[in-house]
């Protein structure tokens, strides 16, 4: 099974408090975004189901109000340093901002965790959308959409190549000539940009795999195009077959505009499973998720989806035109396109994004979600999921016992980990060295 | 031994490639910044000797000329929160600088830290000292000492009115009634200052400790009113017993004065002890160490230290009068005053530097080692130690096999951990929240 061409790929997107919104409420759940022995159970199930990836967003901000598993939570690259020391195959994907944070930092953040997880390190590249984190740091106003991924853009260059510095071989520390480091091996950046200026050189080596994996979260035009050029893992959130399809195949033409193989770029739309033992079951657990939800809570989360505050509109009735948002604006367009198409209610929509703010669900048994996702497999619209359990630990050990290995007797994933690092296991190359090649 | 009424305190300086300049070139030393199995095994042998603290500095520059532990070094958060899973009690330091990061960040990386260890963290904080750091971030113009100070000062303030954003009974986590956290128990801190503009609330919950530890490192007058206020470890870098008493009183009377209890702030110098079974065998292996210097890094250290160059003054002759630098001030000074009262050449001065920049060396047998830690600690001048070894790791192995061993039978250290949290094994009081008292 492990001569899979092109296998199925799974992250795990791990959230404290679950995906779905009342999920924590479950009886079974256990949560906490800084419970470590639950998180660290919860990762060596993912290691024993062969998951590639461990992922975990970020925001920074915070109120009383938010979605419970964004209330607290820790710093991720620090949670994922210490996971990476009870783990020892699966990717750790962190999410960090570009728009309030500096390159050095970040470059050095993401190269210390390379180093401590043996190249196990992943980095998901977004700019924060929401404007009041601005209110938390020193920058001022918080950039226009557009900015922040011209921001982000020159960003990501100048953070990979800060992880250029060193060449694979600088490091010679040869005790008998007294050189611990050779001079002509490091390089200093001295970047000078729209956005940035940043000596150089980063003071840590070059990570073990030359740069950590690159994910990309935005599906807006900028979004797409940052994600054609640098990512390599694409993390979106189509709730249709077709969508999906068509979002991998114009990435796919974008991505080789851009002078990439698509082959080196995977789109893993999230979903969120909701398991039973029998149909029934499932919807049953569904039907008790959404009956949890605090309806309060479901519109303000429905307008942090939106950008826009529609809680003065009737419920019953359609979501009103509204104007195109300065905050998520692909995330904004898929969740409006979907009340369009499906004629949804405000109420009806505010439920859906109360489950997995946004994501598709799919409920029913353990073959019904197999069936669903070898269908976006097969059928093009994806090259793996980021499974996002709405609550944890045991919906997730559902997945993992009960799901995952009717996807590996139909061939689908891998039942081991082939190579050391992130990338020999999802098959990505090396980059190689800007400044030092070959 | 528990009921020590005031043990002496060990931290232990982890530094990648030893201390002293050359002693990486040691036959026996091992080293790497990022020698993660290395540094584990380092840790573990602190832990058996119950040191109080890991700790750890930070520079935000490199270069290939400077000391082979600057050159490249993980980040020191993502290597502790590593680290907190392979040791149980041992104190977790690390140095981060309020020149160049966000209050947000820090406030939230430690409260990570602290979470992730069950109750380990401490920050070390510091200014940074050298302008050419500046060129790695956006801020633009490097601040002079006063104002890196006065900027020090505030964001401290508002790091722990960040760590008090919830009170430690906020997350109610109330499955029946679908609360999650309390909202009136949640605090916006809404800072607003001469230099930084923080809304808050952090996005962590109260570290497990109410604040991590505050280590303060600077000894000048802005330095020694910092420390006094918020500090509770002062790493200090005193040359002689009477300097370490005298810098102990006045710093005892500051304290005071600041309305704080001095038990509650513990002065540590930096030593590096210089370990042989014999007399002749520690002098000898002290001379074999100063053998390996390279006189041109050794001069840039001193440069480094003193903030001037003074390569092109005569090395056989006295150190020459300098003007105050805005760089290390209290280092500098330090260093001065022991080149004027023991005439040292210029070429001694940057010999002794370069053993463990400008810190007290001892060298001598187990027991002669212990006799100078035990005079100054009974004298006055220490609350306990920084143990800074040349090389890593069997110098440090023999402090903790050979010296520890006297130390203890002496009724000098403890010989167990006996609290749960840092705070608790070094006899501090958990602060309490300054928005939700009680």
């Amino acid at each position: 099974m492990n001569a899979l061409a092109r296998p199925m790929r799974l992250g795990l997107f791990l959230q404290g408090a679950g995906h779905h919104v009342a999920g924590w409420r479950h009886p079974e759940a256990e949560f906490g975004g800084e419970n470590l022995g639950l998180i660290q159970r919860i990762a060596a199930t993912a290691e024993a189901g062969h998951f590639d990836l461990l992922f975990l967003a970020d925001g920074l901000t915070t109120s009383a109000d938010a979605h419970p598993s964004f209330v607290a939570r820790l710093e991720p690259v620090a949670l994922l340093s210490a996971l990476a020391m009870s783990t020892r195959h699966i990717g750790l994907a962190a999410t960090m901002s570009t728009t309030y944070t500096e390159p050095f930092h970040l470059a050095r953040a993401f190269a210390s965790l390379d180093h401590i997880s043996g190249g196990r390190a992943a980095w998901n590249a977004v700019t924060t959308s929401y404007a009041r984190s601005s209110a938390n740091f020193m920058r001022g106003q918080h950039p226009s959409h557009d900015d922040r991924y011209a921001i982000a853009e020159e960003f990501i260059d100048v953070v990979r190549g800060l992880w250029d510095s060193f060449a694979d071989d600088a490091f010679v520390k040869d005790k008998a000539r007294g050189v611990y480091v050779e001079p002509g091996r490091v390089h200093t950046l001295s970047h000078q940009g729209r956005f940035f200026t940043v000596g150089g050189p980063l003071n840590v080596s070059r990570p073990p795999q030359g740069h950590p994996v690159i994910i990309q979260s935005g599906s807006s035009g900028p979004g797409q195009r940052l994600a054609a050029r640098v990512g390599e893992i694409i993390f979106t959130a189509q709730q249709t077959q077709a969508e999906g399809q068509a979002f991998r195949e114009g990435l796919h033409a974008q991505v080789r505009e851009a002078g990439r193989d698509p082959g080196h770029v995977m789109v893993l739309p999230g979903v969120c499973p909701v398991i039973g033992g029998t149909e029934a079951e499932a919807k049953a657990l569904y039907a008790q998720l959404q009956g949890g939800i605090d309806p309060a809570a479901a519109i303000l989360l429905l307008n942090d989806r939106l950008g826009h505050d529609v809680s003065g509109y009737d419920l019953d009735g359609p979501l009103p035109d509204l104007p195109q948002s300065d905050q998520l604006q692909s995330r904004a367009r898929l969740l409006t396109d979907l009340a369009r198409r499906e004629n949804l209610t405000l109420r009806e929509l505010y439920y859906l994004v109360a489950g997995a703010r946004g994501h598709r669900i799919v409920w029913g048994t353990p073959e019904q979600v197999a069936d669903a996702l070898e269908e976006w497999f097969r059928g093009g619209a994806a090259d793996g999921f980021n499974i996002m359990p709405p609550f944890f630990p045991t919906q997730f050990e559902r997945f993992v016992e009960d799901v995952v290995p009717i996807l590996r007797r139909r061939g689908l994933v891998r039942g081991e980990y082939t190579g050391a690092t992130l990338r020999d296991n999802l098959g990505l190359p090396r980059p190689p060295n800007r400044f030092f090649p070959g």
